[in-house]
This record gives C-alpha cells, sequence and structure tokens, in this order.
C-alpha cells in the first residue's frame, strides 16, 4: 500500500470548503477540522446545523440590504425612522456596529462593498439604483454617507457625492481623525492628515 | 418596534457557534457569515453537508490516531512499515506534513496533545499509554519524538524519555536549530541557542 499523500477523501473535501471562507488558509482549515472532528460529533453536527438553518432563515432585507427573517427589517418596517435620514454603509454587518451606539435613529442602506476596479467591482455592482429610488419614495431628510477610510471608500463616496446632486437632499459624509482612545504617537501619517485638515473651531 | 441590538435569531446562533472555532473571533465570524450568506445558498449548504459528511465518515485510527476512514488507517495497514520506528508527534494533523516529506517509512503515534498544566493536559490526557503497548507488541526499531520546539514540547519530551527508558527501545529527538532558508539575522535567541548547543563536527 502506498503512503497516503493526502488525508481520507471525506476530510479533503471539508478543508476544501473551509478553505474557501474568508480568511482562513490551509493551516486554520486544518486546526478548524482537527476541533470540528474532535473527542465526539456535537461540534460537528451543530455548526452544520447552524449554517443550514441561517442559510434557510436569513435573507437580505429588500430596502436596506440588512439581516432579516422576514422581506423587510425591523429597522425599515419601524415607522417612528421614517422620513428620516438614510445611512449609506458598505456592509450588512456595518448596520449593526452603527445601531449599537444608539444615537442614530434614522434608516440604512448596505451598498454590498465599495467600488474596486482591482476586484472588477463597478457602480454597476452595487446597490447604488436601489439608493435612488429609496430616495424618491421615502424621501429622507439626509443621505450620510459612513464608508471606509480608506481610497476605495473614498472614491466610493465621491461617486455617490456626484451621483447623488441630482437629487434634492442634503449629503454628508461621516468625519475622519483620530479614534477614541488614540494617541497621536499611534496615528498613521494619513489619519493624521485627515484630522488636521477636518479640524473645527473650539 | 424596537431598534435591534442584535441579529436575527438564527445569525446570532450561526455566529456563536462559528466563534467556537480555533482562531475565530468575533470579527472573523461576521466575515464568514456574511460570506456565507451571499449571493446564493450554495456556500452555505455545501459547507454544511462537508461538515457532516466528514464527522459521519472519519475516525481516528485506532493505533496511531491519524484520520482514518477505516478502523485502521492505511499507515498502520502497511506491512512493510511493521517493526520500523514509531514517530511520537502531537496531533493527528502534523502525521502528513512528516509523511510529505517522503523520508520517513515508519508509523506515527498521535499523542493528542502535549503536557500542559494551565490547560488542564496532564499524562493522562494523553495517549500515553497506548503508545506503550504499541512498543510491547510492534517491537518498533526505535521511537523518534518529534514534539513541538516549545516550552511544553519540551516538557512532554523529556517526560517520555523518562517513561520510554523501562522499554528496551532506542529513543530520540527531532533535531532543534535552524530552519531551512532560515538566516541568522532572523533567528530568535533560543533558536540560535538550540543551533549551537546541537551542533555537530563537518
Amino acid at each position: 500500500m502506498p503512503a497516503p499523500s493526502s488525508y481520507p477523501v471525506p476530510l479533503e473535501a471539508l478543508l476544501k470548503e473551509l478553505r474557501r471562507l474568508p480568511g482562513v488558509g490551509p493551516k486554520s482549515a486544518e486546526r478548524m477540522a482537527l476541533w470540528l472532528l474532535g473527542p465526539d460529533t456535537e461540534r460537528a453536527f451543530s455548526l452544520s446545523s447552524a449554517i443550514t438553518s441561517a442559510a434557510e432563515a436569513i435573507r437580505h432585507c429588500a430596502k436596506c440590504g440588512f439581516f432579516s427573517c422576514g422581506e423587510i427589517c425591523p429597522i425599515c418596517a419601524d415607522p417612528l425612522r421614517e422620513g428620516r435620514e438614510i445611512c449609506v454603509v458598505e456592509q450588512a454587518t456595518d448596520i449593526l456596529p452603527m445601531e449599537k451606539t444608539g444615537i442614530f435613529n434614522g434608516r440604512y442602506h448596505s451598498l454590498g462593498g465599495k467600488l474596486s476596479p482591482l476586484d472588477h467591482v463597478g457602480p454597476d455592482q452595487l446597490r447604488i439604483g436601489a439608493l435612488l429610488e429609496r430616495i424618491d419614495t421615502e424621501k429622507p431628510s439626509e443621505i450620510i454617507l459612513a464608508l471606509s477610510a480608506d481610497v476605495e471608500g473614498g472614491a466610493t463616496t465621491s461617486y455617490l457625492a456626484e451621483i447623488l446632486k441630482g437629487k434634492n437632499v442634503p449629503v454628508s459624509r461621516v468625519a475622519h481623525g483620530l479614534p477614541a482612545g488614540g494617541g497621536l504617537e499611534h496615528a498613521d501619517a494619513l489619519t493624521l492628515q485627515n484630522a488636521l485638515s477636518g479640524r473645527s473651531k473650539v
């Protein structure tokens, strides 16, 4: 019998699937598989059924793109939030951190990404048309662009600002500067530049 | 309707399960969940079924502890490897990298961990009794200890060397020193110390 140059077939299949997850390389996939195939099968079956249940139950809100069990998420279904600000974010996972601050009472709109020509993400890949429609029907008081403070986030912000000029709605973007608790010695040059150019009178 | 302070229940359940995986924190779990709940459900279902299939099909070889679809893995079932060296490793995932080098033709023995009092891993948690039995029945030509070059690996190596003194079998441990391709400027002090103290005549 020849020396095995690979794991048994079902394990190789599991490793291949785990490696597809974002941020998981060959080594992490092996650690996860070793853990999943640990002392009993409880770990494997409870992860497997959690994945299946979530995939069956969770969809993206037809309006804002947030995770939802129904057609419309609780945030978009809340009549108290009608006609207020719409905060534009990159991804569905950006909504909950914002919501948890408790200081924003408007609605959200997840673009599903940011402009990134290298990754073949252009305006057509983002939910920009849906945003324009929502502006017409929901008549928000303001559009707040809350995209990443990086090159692609900046390009997306500029692009949206240009597009939204045609709509009769105020458009703003979130402040870029020193993060809370961050001293000057830990800030990179670009953060300092943003903090300086965005300074406000005291 | 109050603002949601959490994701929908099935998604929270998925995040909780993903966070149990080794090396996965809250942020990575969110990235994975976002990816799994992506454009279609294919990703989620193929990962879920790969996990279930592997958990159902894969067991640990009764002799060495390597992953196997049968009671005994192909390495332990190979009669050509009988009576040769037994290479003692920490985990089942350490066997394949060793096997892929192609220079070792003996059998393996996975301990299932290393001595680590802080993690409540003592000799009784490791497959040491099974190793002693295999030495009696398989009569290997040598025991090669191939554990990590860290504190716990060193303690485990010393412990096993002491235990194995009672058996009439040569015991060795793998060399510690400069990794291949590694220059002196990238080596830490302990690696250099090991490389120096383990020097050989040329």
